[in-house]
């Protein structure tokens, strides 16, 4: 099965602490990785989990605050002096461009790689698609503009029943046709329909990232239907208020969100580092959407 | 004793690894910590030598290469997200600060502390000076312009001998005058030598950093009479050509300087993390200069 997994480099919340690393993720995409969010800290939680800069393509970046971006510069920078080559985009506000290029240009002269930064308007949109897969980012609701991403992978190809194939003489230059569906004409005109001669495509899956952002059902609406959702848990419900002054939603809430959207499982981040664990988040949450993962630095989730 | 002392919290080179933190340290002068260099990192780091953000009131930058400035962003932002107050002041050069401005500007908006930008001159001079201490920046030969710090202590005031201060009856007034060198005039003009009623004040201490450069005697030269030198030692003999092919040093080149200098102690650092370990580098700089202390992630070295 070809890979689709999500890596998370950090989890904590506004400042990195010795328990938490700021917010960074890694969406491995059959061996194309693509990071989200770049906390201070990122380049080396990637040594750690041993994923390789030289297969980083893509960096989706959710919003301007530090702590989802400070690690940017220095990450950069170290790919250069690495000898890393090809392109990396990096998918950020018009505002993040202005600043950013201008920081990678002063610490990051001649890297061999290409770096291209790449828009994102806060009211979302396609930014991102190839054969197999789109990237979607969707508005969310924090202080300041922030947007979630959709990692979906596109259908994948029917599988051939191998031994009608052969009783049916199919030519080789007819299967990719019915691979992506087509039914099977034979010389004398005889159709034979492609539901006899292969089987459903594995599942295609799908991934959104939820970070950071008060509670709202247009978030539910948003990623209705994907599979698994990572959203933020800065908070427990004892701490609503502060959540919310904040800008940010509570273990319960990313629950709901989960139910609300009909996902098949959650995963919890953002830790406020103000828990000396993450216990009462996952009680809360897990009442609510029972398939719910305490995210944790380290930890990989493999969407099959 | 009041104290002095270097608390290393970086000390790799180039990129961080998982054996090194680039570039950071500071100087804890009587609980005032005063910083030299921030690598990406070095709000941890700080954090795990249980440096206090509250106390932190300089940051002198040697250059402007990514592993010694790219934790700046991050550290002065996480101190207003804890309620920092006072002020910090970041010496680096013009580049710098019309660089990191913007950075700061953008990350730390509204901090409850002032964050002061204080331009410094590739030529060095005082950057720094108080009632007990002097911070002066100096020439290194790098690849791209970079200074070094020497931290000198100003002389400390002379001990009184209790028992004549009581049987001259020196009047209190007096006193302050008498520990900072003056003779005692009694009333009917006989002068009592300063030498009679004081013992020679506790040495005051310095140190240097010097830190990145190629080996050159004027670096000597400049810290000529300093205590401890910070000097760093990128390679081993082995490799000289790549250290002179990249502006650095090797560790038995730290040792000449040190001894050179006619310094009492050797710090270094800044190694390459194209070594498993720094014993070659020791044995190398010891061979030359004796009191070479190999730097490490939490090492605290009392200036006494």
């Amino acid at each position: 099965m070809a890979r689709f997994s999500i890596n998370i480099l950090g989890c904590g919340s506004a400042t990195p602490s010795l328990r938490h690393q700021p917010s960074s993720q890694i969406v491995d995409f059959r061996d194309n990785l693509m990071m989200i969010d770049c906390g201070e800290g990122t380049q080396l939680a990637m040594r750690r989990m041993r994923l390789k800069f030289s297969r980083l393509t893509h960096i989706f970046i959710s919003h301007l605050h530090g702590d989802h971006v400070l690690g940017l510069p220095g990450l950069l920078s170290t790919m250069a002096l690495h000898g890393k080559t090809g392109r990396v985009t990096v998918h950020t506000f018009p505002d993040g461009i202005r600043l950013l290029k201008n920081v990678v240009e002063f610490f990051c002269r001649e890297p061999g790689y290409e770096i291209v930064f790449e828009p994102v308007s806060h009211e979302g949109g396609i930014v991102f698609e190839d054969n197999s897969l789109t990237v979607e980012a969707f508005p969310l609701y924090h202080r300041i503009p922030c947007v979630g991403y959709i990692f979906r992978e596109k259908q994948k190809q029917r599988h051939l029943i191998g031994d009608m194939v052969k009783f049916l003489e199919i030519p080789v230059s007819r299967l990719h046709g019915i691979r992506n569906g087509d039914d099977y004409v034979k010389q004398d005109g005889t159709v034979i329909p492609n539901s006899h001669i292969t089987t459903d495509p594995d599942p295609s899956m799908s991934y959104a990232y939820c970070s950071d952002t008060l509670y709202n059902p247009q978030v539910a609406s948003a990623v209705r239907g994907v599979d698994t959702i990572y959203h933020e848990a800065t908070y427990i419900d004892a701490d609503m208020n502060k959540a919310h002054d904040r800008g940010h939603s509570t273990a319960s809430e990313a629950a709901r969100i989960a139910l609300e959207a009909g996902a098949d499982r959650l995963i919890i981040g953002h830790y406020s580092k103000s828990y000396e664990n993450e216990n009462q988040h996952l009680a809360e949450a897990s009442a609510i959407f029972p398939n719910t993962i305490l995210g944790n630095e380290g930890l990989t989730v493999n969407l099959l």
